[in-house]
């Protein structure tokens, strides 16, 4: 058992983060009390040397950011935010994981002042973090000037052997290296302990290796020894180049009786252990959440070196805002999130004369993009290496990449779900807003960094093309079925999908204006005809989720057609057809149920009256969404199974979505 | 331009494989004819001098397995398929990706006869491949005999770099290097194209020096030149180590005018450049789709050759079968796929009187596939690092590792994705039931490969425990709200989350037998009181999904309460405090709605009487699932929200899911 000799004042705070952390667990009968024991040296280095940060001021533009991947080491940020002197009192320390407090199991964004992005589920907090180090990147070329740097800041993390193991971190990674990141770092707790045991009965890769193949300046150090972690930090700041992984070599559980074990993981160590570990790290009281005040005060410099900092900062900003008021007025909105005004006025507005009648909402959705990116300078984006398919690419604009960081378009190579979390990062990071395109198929890839989007409400924008069976051939390897409802479950998810091209743009509208979360554009492949605003309700009508596109004539509804995106085309045939066999149809377009469910009852009742429980949903995809609104009544006309490959059209008809089926689906509610 | 100069029969089989394969392409109007013109050298070798298989038994169950992970590339399997005997017709590949054709736009396990797996969404063929390879290591350790090898068979991938880039394929090969996959070969096709643009836009990392970090062998040759590639064949297969990797630089659209170019990548070439192609290979004929005779003769040979081996390996058989008898009717069953008789009779039965009359359904499940496993040698499987959370160790069994084959447990280590496709992989082997732990909430991770299980209906079993809120202080990073929802929108796939120890032995009763498709359950962390069978109905009617657990005294029931899982007993006490108040309320435990919905229209009527439209749904979840069966009139309590981090107790109280609560919810639907 190592034990510390001599108690320096960096000793005394890293027993104190140590200490702190492992009583909070205790307390809280529940938590990760390991990974903190054996981080805290390196930790401490990293806080008290490095990391540039303002406790008073947790939104200075400019300051580093941190990010605990390792999300359940929760206590150690805890114990860092707490003894730094940000927003956080010993006494939301005790009440760890309890109800409303402060200090959650798992660090979340939002809840605690100075947690830069929620962290838990492994991997995500990594790959989140590159795209901070890439919004970093950008609004450092596009505002620095020389003589004139207000942009500079590094992205720390510190991730555990099952980030490494997380295929995200794989993907960001990767990119990371290929963007050639140099001022994210990254320390690794190679604990060689994992959840379920010693690393070694599931993980035999060598991480720096690995690392140095996606071009990473990768460093081996003991974790345990403060210098060793210094010296990494110094040379990772220095390089020019590549991103860096520090390989920290620790113990988890140090200094207890179960250091280097899986059992002192993730359960609480015990009233008897948690004593004896305090004993071998000579500590020298007994009462659990002592703060030693020379401790405190030794760590609690940040908040005046903080301060001196960021008002450093300010005087640089003023400079700068004299030499180059053109551009810090532009830095100041884009900061703000705020959109121009007037940004969306050159969105054109189609009719049926144009394009023949007929667009694809993907390429609506990519004019939409290049209408509104010349007066948006913080929209930048790209796709999962399908920007020609997703339509994506902002003309004229360059790539991003490790030699031109000035390019709003975006890369992201066959990485979904590091794309998924790579936007995230780049929207907490604020400066831009974020869009990434695929296939809405592989937002499956992407489910755990959207609901991360969602639980944290960042505006990111994902443009999901190929959006059901009308992509035809490639089959129901790639025609989404259960990916429509299983995104509309997500809470905080926003899903829109647009009937025609004025709804798409309406659509990118009310997803730039959503700033309280993720929105999901779901866009097709095919061409879908412009709907005749001068005969139908117009596509701004989107904004409330769902609405009266085309009433029944000469008389209240016998029936109401729901649908959304490709399928509301459809119901206005059939609602044409219905007309000539005598029966009044209602045709409501519901681009976004959730939009509809924030609307008033009294709205909601005039789309959707009770009275009129005839109601048959019409969309291409699992009909779990519409039971809602069609009740036991109505009927749905969805897909119950997977899709098939053959030409689109073929589908369509071979699955019933002609409006002849249509008809006859709502004629057999009728005759109910 | 490169163009083979001289044509020997060997030339003359690699151009018949390209020219059949972009003919299709163009003729379909649509696919992606560049990777078969670069690939088809190296998959000639493999499939003419290496992979043992008969044309005329897919099904043989020791042939070597092929999986183009490269989805995309499908005409080059359907022309190696059709050239080499399979039962596909040259009629079949003129109708390429049309509608009920035997060539759909990506391979599909089911259609196609030789297809193993399903491909076409990047990473999952190389990771099912993964599962298949696991899976003959372990029945050749369990099966094979001195001087009696009856399992003895390779699994060959060809991989893109789309495959190389998704996280998957990360999480699959780390493990597969760590369990010394010796048999198991990759040819990376190399060709540094990808669809949007050459790799180099977004992809820098050596993926060679990558996959050496994962502790695999790496070979790196000419692709284009079927010497190399048979060498580098010939060292795989002598490796007794390591998993194989052979870096095949190759060139996309070779002899095409698009060769190198992304444009050959994802489109027809257009009849020009397939006539051009074909002038630069030398092919000398006009008319598409032609075969000539003496390359289909020369591949053909491959039906000979397989009938041949498959009649060796029959004799082999016939040897062993006198040999070791007993060995040989296990392995007769466990290949069939069949649940040996009274496999289930040591399955316990709770009563309210055991366990101090309370049992979490995780723990349960632990119980109940301990129970079996003794019984059911090709139960196999194990958890992403949470073992002893999710309880799916079968005790008294090996660790499945590098040295120990034997072993039946998994540590899949932090891989829920990987993990998700091994099982897959281990299932379409055969001779495996596969099942894997995860918590719900990860089960995003593994969406993409639960989807591709789903539509090749294999046999997989995905234990997901922590399944609500009820986990606690862990937080909403970890607790699940759209997931149940998410996964009940997933065709062909089974969610069974069952209320007490009893509905979870039959729901894994109901598992095993389900072998059209996978099958989830969702089992909570927390106990949940064992619902007394001698007063309720019988936990064996989790078979129909839904079923009247405690119907209302006293007359027909003013309410129905339906429910799952852990709110069930809620449900029975609100129950009870209705009665109390006068008011006749029915209890429906609906564990699995596929269940339900598969039942005839008079069962469901029975248990959801048309006319009782007063319907509270209680799962504390997102809400989605339930309006399908509450209908207009009814209610759902779920969570539109996520979740917090609390004692779990505290946070049912607080999000309202109390037997009070639900009185009150029920109570006001009887007032609307």
């Amino acid at each position: 058992m190592a034990i510390e000799q001599q108690i320096s004042i960096d000793d005394l705070c890293v027993n104190t983060i140590r200490t702190l952390s492992i009583d909070a667990v205790q307390q809280a009968n529940s938590g990760h009390p390991g990974a903190p024991l054996g981080l805290a040296p390196a930790a401490y280095v990293l806080w008290h040397n490095f990391l540039k940060f303002n406790p008073r001021d947790p939104q200075w533009p400019d300051r580093d950011r941190f990010v605990l991947s390792a999300g359940h080491a929760s206590m150690l940020l805890y114990s860092l935010l707490y003894l730094t002197g940000y927003d956080l009192s010993l006494d939301d320390i005790k009440h760890f994981r309890q109800w409303e407090s402060l200090t959650p199991g798992h660090p979340e964004h939002g809840v605690t002042p100075g947690v830069e992005t929620t962290t838990g589920p492994l991997g995500q907090g990594i790959s989140t973090a590159v795209g901070m180090a890439i919004a970093e990147a950008h609004l450092a070329a596009i505002f620095n000037r020389p003589d004139h740097e207000i942009v500079n800041h590094y992205t720390y993390v510190i991730a555990s052997d099952g980030d490494m193991m997380e295929g995200v971190t794989h993907e960001a990674c990767a990119i990371a290296g290929h963007l050639r990141l140099n001022k994210l770092v990254v320390i690794y707790d190679d604990n060689q302990v994992m959840l379920s045991g010693p690393t070694n009965v599931a993980m035999s890769d060598d991480v720096g290796t690995r690392f140095e193949a996606y071009e990473w300046y990768v460093q081996r150090v003991d974790g345990m020894d403060r210098k060793q972690v210094q010296d990494a930090l110094d040379n990772a700041s220095q390089e020019r180049e590549r991103p860096s992984l520090i390989i920290a070599r620790t113990h988890i559980g140090f200094a207890s009786p179960l250091q280097d074990s899986y059992k002192s993981h993730g359960s609480p160590l015990g009233a008897e252990n948690v004593a004896k570990t305090k004993q071998n790290l000579g500590w020298q009281w007994q009462d659990p959440f002592h703060v030693p005040p020379e401790a405190l005060n030794h760590m609690r410099e940040a908040v005046q070196k903080g301060q001196q900092a960021q008002q450093d900062w300010q005087q640089r900003f003023s400079a700068y805002a004299a030499a180059f008021p053109d551009l810090a007025a532009k830095w100041t909105e884009m900061l703000s999130g705020a959109l121009p005004q007037g940004y969306d006025t050159t969105i054109p507005t189609w009719t049926p004369a144009d394009s023949k009648g007929e667009l694809s909402t993907r390429v609506a959705s990519g004019k939409v993009i290049n209408a509104i990116a010349p007066k948006l300078p913080a929209l930048m984006g790209g796709s999962a290496d399908l920007a020609t398919s997703n339509e994506t690419l902002i003309e004229g604009e360059g790539l991003f990449s490790g030699t031109d960081r000035v390019g709003r378009n975006m890369n992201f190579g066959v990485r979904e779900h590091g794309m998924g979390a790579i936007l995230t990062g780049m929207a907490l990071h604020k400066g831009i807003i974020p869009y990434g395109g695929t296939f809405l198929i592989f937002s499956d890839y992407m489910r755990p960094a959207i609901r991360l989007a969602s639980l944290m409400g960042v505006r990111v924008i994902y443009v999901f093309t190929h959006d059901s069976i009308g992509l035809g051939e490639d089959g129901p390897t790639h025609q989404p079925i259960s990916q429509l409802s299983a995104l509309r479950a997500i809470p905080g998810l926003t899903v829109i999908r647009p009937a025609d091209a004025n709804e798409t743009a309406a659509a990118w509208r009310a997803a730039l204006a959503n700033t309280s979360g993720p929105t999901a554009l779901s866009l097709t492949r095919q061409n879908l005809p412009i709907i005749d605003q001068s005969k139908y309700a117009p596509a701004t009508d989107l904004e409330r989720g769902g609405y009266i596109l085309a009433d029944a004539q000469g008389g209240d509804p016998q029936v109401i057609l729901i649908a959304s995106g490709s399928e509301v085309p459809l119901c206005l045939q059939a609602q044409g057809q219905l007309a000539a066999q005598g029966v009044r149809a209602r045709v409501v377009s519901m681009p976004c149920t959730e939009f509809f469910d924030k609307q008033p009852q009294s709205y909601r009742d005039q789309v959707l009256p009770p009275q009129i429980t005839q109601r048959l949903a019409v969309e291409a995809a699992a009909p779990m969404t519409w039971y809602k609104y069609v009740g036991l009544n109505g009927a749905v006309l969805g897909l119950t199974h997977y899709g098939a490959s053959a030409p689109a059209k073929v589908l369509f008809e071979k699955f019933g979505f002609t409006p002849e089926n249509v008809v006859t689906q709502a004629q057999a509610l009728l005759g109910k």
